[in-house]
């Protein structure tokens, strides 16, 4: 029996589901292949409109669609992709609920895996700040803001904390930085009615850019238009302005700048996916993947490049920019980008520039025509309808499951605990210093110094009393931390780690006689 | 300056929502009070369609409403109880942002905690089975519904482990319990459409219930009705059968039968916040709080009890049951549940029973008018019109974390893992046994025993490898797990447990010459 030839597909953003459904059309006109297509969601993202759901001005699942039903021929497996052999013609993805090895073999292969945040290099980004690419994490930010806001309206005594929850800062002044800022302005200056004890004057939203001008994509006169807009609604925009580092308490700039936050979105960077920096194939400008303008991957012939991982020629022999529109068809329909409230700025074919109420009802009726899926469609038509007559949904989506072993980033200055604080978690410090300071009858007192491999924090757990000195980082220290429940499974379990939990606190009951947080000697 | 009396409402279920709703209908008309209400959500769960959200019949959010818009006077505090003192009359709450202690002075404590699912004591099923009792209950499952879909439908060797992912089980036949597996029965044959390489036959669902008869809440007419048209929609109803213990296969029933199932609901038990228990006030039947017909627990006149965790005299005298329509009014509206497919039972005031279509309208449309809030209504109109004319929705909504330290709990005969799998976790029995077998040539040889302390798993981990032998349990067996991330960091930081690993490691290289997996010496 003749094996039908099998193309798989890598990735299911804008260019792999297209290609996929060009693909299903040629084998529902007689061409007798297989489809499959690997993606770690079971939906496509309408990139688009993913900002709109930190508002949840339309439905949290109006924005995706599942690809079983825009796919209907196509094979899914909702898995990740683990390697790529080109020599033996495999894909291997993660495992599931058992953990087999699951090889897919391939007559052809697609390569449209995207591109990722990174923020690996960029001091306490990855523990601390948002990305913001994916369903989940718009929703985690969501959920996040929410959670500001209901803290904030408790918290009457610490002025620090609430102008830190109360400020919202976003790193990036492209497109989606832009979008986001506006829809995350929009959204907590409305909620925030709903919180008679919040001062609006209070709220701080901020929007960070490299640049003189924000949206570097589109003419001066639309960035400008969306400059005014975004500040006459209460965004400051900081120019010339970059991001350094950034902790649980702030955001800090380069110049030495800090501004106290609990919520830091970052937009930027991003890269192709780290599976294909391994691959032998051409790579071009930020290790994107060179093609051809049939999308063949230099030199092969069974491999193809596109969307955002690959560098496409366009008709005119430039490089695609990596938008949604790029990765499904060569010609551009135009930029556009929405600002909250009604507003939206665009850049049509022929250099049309509109900006304001019109360009923004182009916006939706252009992304209701191209959502996938007439369901779809309807659902959404039906959010935005309700969405005019109904306030703005506040709802925080929590899905429980376990904190689990997490790491920190704090800058000199920051404490991590302060005496009196309740003992929830233990720190070990991977790399940097800390002090830690008592203070008995106001004089304050240093107890000792935490170095790499020390851990803090255990005796406030262990006596469930609350902690007895204040940790303050003094040179930039990463920690990783176990919330109470997971340390004491472990302690219970790991002699080992038991007996040295125990001799470190021998050594500081002996030092401080009291029982303070104290470095073990 | 005179301090205005200070309510604090512990619970934002419906007893703790209504509550708050009539003081601030008082505080309307001038009484001068503040009411606090403390919550772990920031929203109110509409309970009797909490079913419905598996399907996504309603939107996702529908069946729940923020607090802070059905209650604008009362000052809400999103954050778990800790702890209660009634001598110095003041309520303790969990750490938020910050891990400074958060107390509440009270002069009138209303406790309305509701009850809580609790399966302590029940063999495996704290590890494996899927609670049903809020939002995140129900989108859990939900995910891990479609995931088990996803899954089955790319898995064509693994015979048992399809067959386990095909077969969902709820245990308890009361009105939750039909509720859950009618939905669940109508979302998963109907989604299975969608996955060509399924066969629909291949599906099971079952109900366990340890009756003669399901819904012994509800006259027998009405109950064999429903119990008719769940079989005939293709649920097994299994009468008579207990649920004695779960692993992450299989379901145990008493009697030693097991069904092989990757999905297992149970509604039961429930039981009274645990915070109550600690409490000096009077308690009854089941552990729940003693009140008077004014709703005062026994004893104080500043300690009130209402919804599920108390016992509440109904006009007869007799205890009201712990349902929402009791939870708010003394007087019952009667009693319903909804069958799925247009169908439903219910039982009105006045003994008059209806079944079918005609008893599911109705149940819409009572629910429609005690949904609070006219937005809400709006939006499940909305959601309910659509659901008529659109497929269910099919996306699993993943909101990513970390997966942490987890427990597993394993029966005799069960195979933790098997010789070729992919290694990414490790193990630590912390009790029970199993053995560790390894097939080399077809010849199976037993390479030795595993005990509480003992680690195993690690070396596929370490060496990046697969499981170089077999491990199956041989007396039921709680195991502590740390997936390879976790594992790895902790191992990196962690000398101790590092060098205590290492030994394991060298024991077992002079033990096995080829570093399978096998117990130290």
């Amino acid at each position: 029996m003749k094996q039908r030839p099998r193309v798989v597909i890598l990735g299911g953003g804008f260019a792999g589901i297209y290609a996929a459904m060009e693909l299903e059309k040629a084998v529902g006109k007689g061409e007798d292949i297989e489809i499959v297509l690997v993606n770690r969601e079971n939906y496509f993202v309408f990139q688009p409109m993913l900002p709109e759901v930190i508002s949840g001005t339309i439905g949290i699942l109006d924005v995706v669609s599942p690809i079983r039903r825009l796919l209907p021929r196509t094979d899914l497996h909702v898995r990740d992709v683990e390697e790529i052999d080109l020599e033996k013609k495999v894909v291997i993805t993660s495992p599931g609920f058992r953990p087999h090895p699951h090889v897919i073999p391939f007559d052809h292969l697609v390569l449209a895996l995207g591109s990722v945040t990174d923020f690996r290099g960029l001091r306490g980004l990855p523990e601390h700040a948002f990305p913001f690419k994916n369903l989940g994490d718009a929703l985690n930010l969501r959920n996040h803001v929410i959670r500001a806001l209901d803290e904030a309206s408790i918290e009457r005594h610490d002025e620090t904390l609430r102008k830190q929850l109360l400020t919202f800062v976003v790193a990036g002044g492209g497109f989606s930085g832009v979008e986001v800022v506006a829809e995350l302005n929009d959204f907590v200056r409305e909620v925030a009615r709903s919180y008679p004890s919040l001062d609006p004057r209070e709220i701080r939203i901020v929007l960070l850019h490299a640049g003189e001008r924000i949206l570097p994509e589109v003419a001066e006169s639309l960035a400008l238009f969306a400059q005014d807009i975004l500040m006459r609604r209460g965004v400051e925009v900081r120019f010339k302005t970059v991001l350094e580092a950034a902790t649980g308490d702030a955001a800090t700039l380069r110049g030495g700048e800090t501004i106290p936050t609990k919520t830091l979105v970052s937009t930027v960077p991003s890269f192709p996916h780290p599976l294909l920096e391994a691959l032998p194939l051409a790579k071009g400008k930020n290790r994107r993947l060179l093609a051809n303008r049939h999308l063949q991957a230099e030199g092969r012939t069974d491999v193809w490049a596109l969307g955002d991982c690959a560098v496409v020629p366009q008709v005119d022999g430039t490089p695609s920019p990596p938008t949604a529109q790029h990765a499904i068809r060569f010609k551009g329909l135009g930029k556009m980008g929405a600002l909250g409230h009604r507003s939206a700025i665009a850049e049509l074919p022929g250099g049309i520039k509109v900006s304001g109420f019109l360009a923004w009802w182009i916006w939706r009726s252009i992304y209701l025509v191209k959502l996938p899926g007439w369901g779809r469609r309807l659902r959404v038509a039906s959010a935005w309808t309700l969405d005019l007559l109904l306030p703005a949904e506040l709802v925080q989506l929590k899905l429980g499951g376990s904190l689990g072993v997490t790491q920190e980033h704090f800058e000199p200055g920051q404490d991590v605990f302060r005496q009196g604080d309740l003992g929830d978690r233990v720190y070990l410090v991977m790399s940097g210093q800390a002090e830690v300071w008592r203070s008995v009858d106001g004089v304050e007192e240093c107890l000792g110094q935490l170095a790499p491999g020390d851990w803090f924090g255990e005796m406030a757990l262990l006596n469930e009393t609350t902690r007895g000195a204040t940790v303050r980082c003094t040179k930039a220290m990463d920690a990783l931390i176990l919330p109470k429940s997971e340390f004491s499974v472990l302690a219970a379990n790991l002699p080992d780690l038991r007996r040295s939990f125990e001799r470190v606190m021998e050594g500081r009951r002996g030092a401080a006689g009291r029982g303070g947080e104290r470095r073990g000697s």
